[in-house]
């Protein structure tokens, strides 16, 4: 088994690994693996903070997973996938981990400018991200750990007016005479995320931003990798957030293939080796740089 | 037969007054009376201007029918009333009367602030309202007409994503097997205008703004109306939009059966005797206030 994005109940908007982590006695017993988190984010911010915690640092103690998406898709509203999951996302309330236990906020409660490599500085906003609850739990040295993203005003007004006319509510509306949920509908008119690449332009940029002790030093370290909207389409014919997300499940794939992320149970990438994975990174089209030693901003 | 607004077809944004003129043969041969456009604007407005040019000037030049609603229902996006009626009214192209010919306008294209008895300036924005194509036949001596209508930014705002994400289509959608038109469906999940009343507050204001000669002289004059949400709703139930439609068709069908208003044939409002309306305006709880040789504004 692999994925790339937790299981979220049909009926509340929320995600959480609980379900799929209870799978792990029964994977073991019956000798097969599971991967969860095999896309991006999760995915490859989880095993860049493996590769950091690996070779880069004896504890790590501030993880800062930013997301930028710089593109234009030149559409006055879309969601770059599942609009359902993406508006449930960006409008929960934002969370963070810090001295041991999570923090709440408003949502878009917090935000400031950062800089993202070859793009400049995006306003950026801490929301609530899968891989935090895996990578508190297996890197217990994190004092804290956040994730950002960015969002622009016109993004932001119109998920302001989507909530408040009522398009992204759950709960079902009777309309004539049936049954249907808001979301679901709003997903039908909205554009195919699938049908953005064509006239896609600009980059995404994604990272993880990380402070910890190195041979009793602080230390700063940021690895990212930057992925063109309009190369990924010439590639393959889909734009960066679908190419982000697809090559690194084929990588998983090919881990797993292999034989060296093949054990029994259920497992969060960042549980993995993370240098194979790493490396074919490298050659499937999604290279990453580090920074050592810089300016974090965070 | 009265109504108190055009028919619009279901599969058209669009409003006029021709399918029914059709009629005016049919009824006349009849000996029945169909008395078109009486609630406030077109309605009140109508008779305000057929009470001007009968009183007041011996030739109406402009005419700007200002039309602000300065309540606030305390929710973030409601429509007064039907929202399928009413976005498609405001988010049509602009129009307006002036030298014998339809002048177009991209939708909101001219707003400037207008000031309104009582409440103080509003941005006010020039749209096409249904009552103009008759007054204009009516009141051949027009060099031009307009409608302007208060919006607030928050409402503007939530009109355009409204329309960006395709909510506003009346284009039928397939969803989950059944087509579905999006405004039908917005009109579900928006508040029920209907019960918008209990927390209203402020006023509305509308009337005529009218420059014409008088004697040979140039001559303006304001008629208005202005009518408090909590008063209409603490003598009827309902809001200040919902009272001041309501009660010019009650005075409309009384016109009628009191037999001032009857005679065979099709007719708009302006086209009767304007005093035993504009006299049971004062007694039903719509009084008007004229001023004579004003700042108009426009």
């Amino acid at each position: 088994y692999l994925d790339t994005a937790n299981y979220e109940p049909l009926d509340e908007a929320k995600f959480e690994y609980s379900w799929q982590w209870a799978y792990k006695d029964r994977y073991t017993r019956a000798g097969i693996t599971a991967i969860l988190g095999c896309g991006f984010d999760p995915g490859v911010t989880s095993v860049f903070t493996a590769y950091a915690a690996k070779h880069h640092f004896d504890e790590i103690h501030y993880l800062d997973i930013v997301d930028c998406n710089a593109g234009d898709h030149g559409k006055p509203f879309a969601t770059n996938f599942n609009p359902e999951i993406n508006i449930r996302e960006v409008t929960q309330k934002g969370k963070y981990w810090e001295n041991g236990k999570w923090v709440y906020t408003k949502p878009h409660e917090i935000h400031k400018p950062l800089t993202y490599p070859g793009i400049g500085p995006r306003e950026s906003y801490l929301i609530y991200h899968e891989e935090l609850e895996s990578l508190v739990k297996n890197f217990p040295t994190l004092k804290r750990a956040r994730f950002w993203m960015t969002f622009g005003q016109e993004y932001l007004t119109h998920l302001r007016v989507i909530q408040n006319i009522g398009m992204a509510g759950i709960e079902p509306v009777m309309f004539e005479g049936r049954e249907i949920i808001p979301i679901r509908f709003l997903k039908a008119v909205l554009p195919d995320p699938g049908g953005l690449g064509e006239n896609y332009k600009g980059e995404t940029s994604i990272g993880c931003r990380i402070r910890g002790i190195k041979n009793g030093k602080e230390k700063t370290y940021y690895i990212y990798n930057n992925c063109s909207h309009e190369a990924a389409y010439a590639e393959t014919g889909a734009q960066a957030v679908s190419y982000t997300t697809g090559v690194p499940a084929v990588i998983g794939a090919m881990m797993y293939l292999k034989g060296v992320w093949k054990k029994p149970g259920v497992f969060n990438v960042e549980e993995f080796d993370p240098d194979p994975f790493m490396e074919q990174l490298n050659k499937l089209g999604l290279p990453w740089v580090e920074l050592h030693d810089t300016d974090l901003e965070l």
